[in-house]
């Protein structure tokens, strides 16, 4: 009667978000050669090779923690969900469209993150996470309208926290747009912080994810059935 | 008695879309250097490090929507069809081989957009879709020959809409084909018109996907001990 | 109590395999300039750029098809194989190091189709291929000795047919490594043969797959529990 | 009420480890032509195209090999870790993220397999699973910490089993990297065995993967619900 229908769905993504966060890597690499061609001596290996691809590294690390938190609230928000309609799924590839994205700003970042004073790099790399944070709210309110696509007995104080939080969302990263005309730096930092932030859920769904409380009666009977499926 | 058989041919299915669907990226890059190997200055990436490359992304978010909504009718076709066979798993591998082929294509295609006057990137473009189609209708029409591989109890209605839509495949492609003759920008944009078409269902089929409304007492019975399982 | 206990081995090996077999299409690309680097014009294209491919387009045909059929296989063991154990574990591991190796012969052979006289292109190849049916044989042959990991009921006749067929395998592509030293372009499309051979199961195997005749009652008994778990 | 809460935290991670031990191919390549550009004879491509490429070939072994059993190592714990949280969900991204850096040194390593006196590209090598192994503690030490998110009748002589195995993994990583100061050969050779030693599980754990003595009375009671729902 409530069953859940969006286990391919689910799969589909879960192989998009895994592929899409793994080419990542593929703009990493420790160089072997000076700009000549020459093999790099022992001596010179760390310091040329490795410590000068630190805009690399650093890219990589906040675009794939960025990624991670994204597929965490695809798992999250997919717990609520429970059906599928047409619109859902067109909605959920154009997600995952911007997802599997993120790769080529991560890349130009990269090479502009040794000039502070170039800042249209940063612009783009901030913009692609707030058409990201857009689509992951036309997603959910396309679901959660009238609770259209959610489970019969849903927690609405987890359906009222996402709802706050997704409606940050584009302002937070906004508020990055503006720091990358600032400082290209800070504006990295500080998209590393808006993970964390994605990171954690809202009171309500933490109640529900952690689960260690066994006294939460308020929540307890709406999502009882749903976990048991599992 | 009528169990469902094709959960790992589903799992291999929705990981090749996947990567095929994520690899389309590759052919994604933004230009971070002029023609000289000399870094773009601030001021001019957006003209020539990123707007220049709209046939990169235009040709990207035509594939990545198409092969998102053909990942959409294998999930489709995979509700009614619950058993296999050598045969069905040989030319679900030859389907598979189509969709992983689309980035090649793809790739030819960005490098010809930018001039209209040439046609045949634009014509082997629409002939990969076209040859997809193709596939899909083998595929179908071998399951679905007396219901060879379709459960007992499968919905009549939905048979049939797929049998119409997937008639109409092949031809609205061969339309684009000639329209790859006329104009290559016009004919993208007909392919991609071509992804919605496919993204909507007929409208039995579309009843049984959307089950917004409990109403439906001519099809509730077929297919009610399937949504039980899924 | 004779529970599957594979799931996630087989779930990781899917994932293994569609990402290798999606891998090959990097071996293919379309030209679209000649070799001084100039745009190719519309009526060169389809000679220059596509035709003069064919090579590429072939090895990736024919190694696809061959990972494709081998997916099968994998699937098919599985489907007798219910439980895993270290050594299992460690025989599927270097079995998938093989099935991610074939895309870099696969990229060898197709420099060397054109020149029919070189035979050390489609040697390696063969030999890719002969080491992956030798890895398959020790999975199979470690999980079926004395029924070692088999289900409890599992069907006598299904193991008969992949004994006797493994044996063949290593057999059968010595003798494709035999025509790679006459004819490459012969070794390949008996490679293409052999893919096929794997691709239908033995007699008995095929009774269990197809399963289109309800009276099968000599393997009714043992086989019926185990398909309604799956 | 011990249900399993980990599915999707593990079809992505599956994910990712698939994609990731994959992309190690792409360091791998035979040569076709010489330093010149001109293509190998027949007679050349055996010793000038495939086995200097040895260096690639055995890093590459080496690498598949260790993260395969890595792979492994997180069925193991995810077969006792029974619930998930937010802390726990950030861990496996940042395991997540060292397993995909894997390739970038394999990489590197294998441009100076060919200099046994050159130390800094094993060192990178063995830091990287060095890492690792402590990201392997952190996800250990949470999750089990006072039984925090494992089975409510987990077998405890598993999880001492995996306590005193993961203890030991930093510091048999930490002989790697002194290795790596005197042979960069002798450490990648050392850092296979030590795949080896991760794929054993300890005598307990191994007790429950292999399950083939029906006579294991002392961890029979508490594993016994775990296993009929996987």
């Amino acid at each position: 009667m409530d069953e859940k229908d969006t286990s391919r769905l689910e799969a589909f993504s879960d192989g998009v978000f895994a592929v899409a966060i793994t080419l990542l890597i593929l703009n990493v690499t420790f160089k072997y050669t000076d700009p000549h061609g020459v093999q790099l001596l022992d001596t010179e290996i760390w310091s040329k090779g490795i410590v000068s691809q630190w805009p690399q590294l650093f890219a990589f690390v906040t675009s794939f923690f960025t990624i991670g938190v994204m597929w965490l609230n695809h798992h999250r928000l997919f717990k609520l969900i429970r059906r599928t309609d047409t619109v859902l799924l067109i909605l959920n590839i154009l997600l995952l469209m911007v997802i599997v994205f993120i790769p080529v700003p991560t890349s130009l970042l990269a090479e502009y993150l040794n000039f502070p004073q170039y800042h249209v790099a940063a612009l783009i790399y901030c913009g692609a996470f707030l058409l990201m944070t857009i689509f992951y709210n036309f997603l959910w309110r396309y679901a959660a309208y009238k609770g259209r696509l959610l489970g019969h007995n849903v927690n609405q104080l987890a359906v009222a926290g996402i709802n706050r939080q997704y409606l940050a969302g584009p302002l937070v990263y906004l508020v990055a747009f503006g720091l990358a005309g600032i400082n290209t730096l800070i504006c990295v930092i500080f998209c590393f912080v808006l993970a964390i932030f994605f990171a954690i859920p809202g009171h309500e769904l933490k109640t529900i994810l952690l689960r260690r409380s066994p006294s939460t009666p308020e929540i307890g009977v709406g999502i009882s059935d749903k976990w048991h499926e599992q």
